[in-house]
């Protein structure tokens, strides 16, 4: 069976009771009820993944970053050439990316997967060659790949998750690039909520009113054309071979029962068809940092996450995903290490 | 010279020339410009506290946790009972806290400074006794502390940043205990901004209408009383033992020119008074969080600054400073170890 069909049939629910439990636990440890906010919510979301409570902490972590190209380029929705996507591979294989600072600092590793890119790589420590196809065709054109290529992205997603959790990975990050992939993300997200173009089209990172303009008619045109469409075909359509991967990458976390911290709005896209394609899947994913990418917050909101980080990032790579990290930890290890008042000889509050 | 005047005259005003360095590093490296949002603030803040870019990242860090009572718990403004300062120390030093969890995880160590505990505490491992008085008088019945006092305080905040950063500390974060100091920490930002007390009082760590009332009332009298003061007589008026050695705190790491990372609305109080009283302190203090307590919004507007970490905590003793910590060193890190578009050889937006 294929890699990400299979995972779809393993993912289970989360377990509501082990969320109750963290509940119950957070109500008696050192400290006002309510208090430690998200890190609450985050903590019981971690015990709900784990089945357990306290839950583990989710270390070691490990960054998968996607890359492939876009034909929709050619419609001049970024001022960045194509190569460059090729270029900050080769940096991110020498370490010299924010994503590599970002993951040093946290301790996370970082793995590239090359499903796309435009030219030819050579494989190497770090690289994995998945390529599906050179580059999507342009989606302003017609559907951006097959269902076959879209399937196959999937499944290299799909297997790149569970060999990361094979090697001891036990929390997923996902990580992208693709000069040009804000704009298949715009479209896959006003695809699938139903919520204008404009809403959810935004600057990338960075680009002029002209430029905004020609991507708002693409992002609308192809949003009508796949809406209402099955999730695969959607995907197929107006999506882009390194984000149908980070879907299938989202689903085989879920598969392997550990959490999957979303970087920024290209990831906020692959969750919306992951949980379209596999709604138990939404239990697994957490919202790293809420980017600047106006179809970020839109795609949040419709798979119902805070973000753990807001510092108006626009990078992708997988940095915010980093920066959510320590975070992301600390729930854990405030439900694993924190004394009861019964514990500590605290007294109760009064009220 | 008591070591408050000293490290008062100590303080130099932080490096633009530094910041400016780092905006134009940034603008170098492999990524979008701007991109890296606020993190690019906080890089270039840490470049003009350190005087050089790239900056040295802020550690090993610290926490120094002041501890002090307040007469004013005796008008109702908190349902929890003054035992629990006393109670809470030693949950710190038995490291079940959430602070302690929280700088574990960071790297960070904790520090206990009793000033102002209304019960006799036994001097020991990780905490120091410089009690100024047993807990304050009643800011609701006459001045919380004489101006004695106050400076006393403030020597003591100051002399344990002097002493943390002797001991190595690169970082300073701050921390609190004191049941009923939110609303000390209320009026002083309420007289320090001319805010009315409506705008700035809150739930603290979770009180019903009724307290909230009241908690109100006794801000607005308080506020009223000591607007317009100098600044040294606005803190002794209506603030705290622990808020006026977290003043002392953070011009003590000014004079010692590292970074000082807030923690939550007492914080916010003490730095609006560490401004007032030095002006130029204001370039070493990093927000860490936006707590929900609505008055340290009000504060960090005053001061200009935007916080690292915005979870909807409220819980104090320096919980919010110590998870704001990874995202200040990540700051920095990025502008020590990230390639260049020229050493990556990766071509520039052409826009």
């Amino acid at each position: 069976m294929p890699a990400f069909d299979e995972a779809a049939g393993a993912v289970e629910p989360v377990d509501g009771s082990a969320a109750a439990a963290a509940r119950e636990r957070h109500a008696k440890l050192t400290k006002p009820p309510g208090s430690l906010g998200r890190l609450e919510d985050a903590g019981a979301r971690l015990s709900a993944v784990a089945r357990t409570c306290p839950p583990p902490v989710p270390e070691p972590a490990a960054v998968a970053v996607f890359a492939g190209d876009h034909g929709v380029l050619a419609q001049g929705v970024s001022p960045w050439p194509k190569e460059v996507t090729a270029q900050m591979v080769a940096n991110f294989l020498a370490g010299g990316a924010a994503v590599n600072v970002l993951a040093r600092h946290v301790g996370a590793s970082v793995t590239v997967v090359d499903v796309g890119v435009a030219s030819e790589l050579e494989p190497g420590p770090g690289l994995l060659i998945r390529k599906v196809r050179r580059g999507t065709a342009d989606l302003s054109k017609g559907p951006a790949m097959s269902e076959g290529e879209t399937k196959s992205a999937l499944d290299a997603g799909t297997e790149v998750a569970a060999d990361l959790v094979d090697a001891g990975a036990r929390c997923l990050l996902t990580g992208d690039m693709g000069i040009g992939n804000t704009t298949p993300s715009a479209a896959l997200i006003a695809a699938l909520t139903g919520r204008p173009a404009a809403l959810v089209t935004g600057r990338g990172t960075g680009i002029d009113d002209d430029r905004l303009e020609t991507k708002r008619a693409v992002v609308a045109a192809a949003a009508d054309r796949a809406a209402g469409l099955p999730p695969l075909a959607v995907l197929a359509s107006v999506g882009g071979l390194e984000i149908a991967a980070l879907a299938g990458y989202i689903v085989g976390g879920a598969a392997s029962g550990v959490p999957v911290v979303l970087d920024g709005v290209i990831a906020c896209a692959a969750a919306l068809c992951a949980v379209a394609l596999v709604p138990d899947a939404a239990g697994y994913v957490f919202a790293g940092h809420r980017s600047s990418e106006p179809g970020a917050s839109v795609a949040l909101a419709e798979l119902g996450l805070d973000p753990l980080v807001d510092l108006d990032l626009r990078l992708g790579e997988g940095t915010g995903a980093c920066l959510a990290l320590p975070s992301l930890q600390a729930a854990a290890k405030i439900l694993r290490e924190m004394a009861t008042f019964e514990s500590a000889g605290v007294s109760s509050s009064g009220a």
